[in-house]
């Protein structure tokens, strides 16, 4: 392990601990995921075997693993001690170990916000007396604002994504489904380095008016517009972008322009509003009025956006009622949407980073319209 | 939405609301995931946005699903009443709507175990003299024992990982990343019809001897055994299959053959052992056995097997203590295995099904030893 980064996970240790103080929160327990990798290093084993690292207000932090994942942990164990338990044994054993007399005791326990219910069950018979409460309260004071090191990831994990789209629309669209479309979108997104593809949405035609469509085996034809958003990791740190395509010449809806042309200028108006100290709710409100204005307000049905970082959904989230203001570091996507039923639906989506005076667009590639084979 | 389809699912809420009689259960929370898919249809989406079917032990479900997944769901919504909520409005008014003078009362409440804790805190809120337990318990009773259809599809995705690993040893491995094999075997199992690859493990030489190893960019050698651990679904049902491979004509390892052989009959003795009323210990305690006589039992570091179904693991667990007996139609892997710290490590596995008198192995590659380029 590089001393460098051994540093980095203890001390982002020892600021959780220094949030737990503030926040009252005795004990953190965090299980397999990108908070556990955000603070160790790795994202450790998401499966029915308790993985869990179990960091004290004060004193030395722990991590109960199952035997078999002892070893491949034991390198990112920097500032912890490891625990391991084998199957047929169950990890409560080692857990008391840890906890010591704190079980039976009133206890205020933090839990990730992501951790599989069983596991906060387990904690919750083996804590009686425990006062549960989800650890993103903790951690987003740490992870809601990016460091340069962050940034240089972010950046170059949207460039990827970038560089995937440039490549995507010099291939053929028309007459393939959209599965391999998202086949594609898969293999360019590791050509040009990423680690995994997350998520894939292809969404054409009529498929393109619902926000969250499962790509499927449609055939795309000639004229309709398709919803591309995709998404990926690298070194933990995650893109994700939309843009629309047109196959052909012309969109066969006589009020595509009109409506890409809208969803263009809401982004814009979005993206000019950032700078610190803006409210999420107010960067929501300038994409949302704009859209409204246009008379499609009815159908823009999610939030503006939402942060992103080594979760493609994280604080801070760009939605009415959120007043959190902007900092510099903070990353989030801008992504309004207009979708008409059965017929399309257009979003387009840049991840912007805030700057110390205002908002820096990651994604690169260009709003103008875009015609594909 | 098929009419034949929409019955099962019906008939399998009724025979979990009858179950939750038996369990004293009053009230089933479903997030997304394979449990969902199993009483719905769909697995829904797995983000920050609440999604969540629930049952009463009497009386109507319903599920409160995000504004944007509204029309998605809709075709899955055969037998309960969709409740949908908008970004900056929040889940919990149509959770108190579905649950009335419920809240505040005392309530016996089970949550699926995978299901994010954010949300179980949620509903511990919500439901202040809720006592909380782990749906597991009503839900296995349903899902440990398969159908001949949920059989059928078992077979069928398993032989797409057997076909899968019958071009795969065509291939040249000799002088080849880690990573590169598993982009093979991701593309060979949608190849053979499989809907994504779940996981894949590929440990060439000494990372054969970690059994969870990450795939990396470790080049593979001639001479060295490596492990392929993989599966992927289909229609929402998981394979899982691994085999040894040796790069060249000859194991560098002369205890290689040895350890080959040894774990090859371990499984064989289990799977022999395997028929209705037989515990799962015991057929563990049969693998075990064997490999402990050979002198390896110090590095057989894990269980024997795992069920599987719509969760690549799950009940019934081939461990140690459980005493479960074995009934027609459960599945489960067989999968010993010998790990030499820093020589290398050898694992089969097939996927079996238990049938009237006897277990069926669902995985058909040849347990020969195999050499590639």
């Amino acid at each position: 392990m590089n001393v460098t980064l051994t540093n980095i996970y203890a001390e982002r240790c020892q600021r959780a601990q220094a949030e737990m103080a503030h926040a009252g929160v005795d004990y953190l327990f965090v299980g397999p995921g990108s908070d556990l990798r955000y603070l160790t290093g790795t994202p450790g084993m998401d499966n029915e075997r308790m993985m869990m690292l179990v960091i004290p207000q004060q004193g030395e932090p722990a991590m109960v693993v199952p035997a078999l994942e002892k070893l491949a942990t034991s390198q990112f164990a920097s500032y912890f001690e490891l625990l391991d338990w084998r199957d047929g044994e169950g990890p409560q054993g080692r857990l008391k170990q840890i906890l010591g007399d704190v079980v039976g005791r009133e206890v205020r326990a933090a839990v990730n916000g992501h951790l599989w219910s069983m596991f906060l069950l387990d904690l919750q018979t083996l804590l009686p007396k425990g006062n549960f409460s989800n650890a993103d309260t903790v951690l987003k004071k740490l992870k809601i604002t990016k460091t340069p090191d962050e940034i240089k990831l972010l950046r170059e994990v949207a460039a990827m994504a970038d560089h995937t789209f440039s490549e995507l629309i010099t291939m053929p669209f028309e007459g393939r489904a959209e599965r391999e479309i998202l086949s594609d979108v898969n293999n360019l997104l590791l050509k040009y380095g990423q680690e995994q593809m997350l998520f894939c949405i292809v969404g054409s035609g009529p498929n393109g008016a619902q926000p969250h469509h499962h790509t499927g085996d449609r055939i795309i034809r000639k004229g309709e517009p398709v919803v591309l958003d995709f998404g990926g990791s690298y070194h933990g740190y995650c893109s994700d972008m939309t843009r629309m395509v047109v196959v052909g010449d012309k969109p066969n809806d006589s009020e595509y322009e009109q409506v890409y042309k809208t969803v263009d200028a809401a982004l814009e108006a979005a993206f000019a509003y950032v700078k610190p100290n803006v409210s999420c709710e107010s960067v929501d409100a300038q994409a949302r009025n704009h859209i409204t204005e246009a008379g499609y307000g009815e159908y823009f049905v999610h939030r503006t956006g939402h942060g992103i970082g080594m979760e493609v959904h994280e604080d801070p989230y760009i939605v009415g009622g959120n007043q959190t203001l902007l900092q510099p570091g903070m990353a989030f996507s801008i992504e309004p949407g207009i979708y008409l039923p059965e017929r399309f639906g257009v979003r387009i989506e840049d991840i912007v980073i805030v700057t110390d005076t205002a908002g820096e667009r990651i994604n690169l590639s260009s709003h103008q319209m875009i015609y594909v084979k």
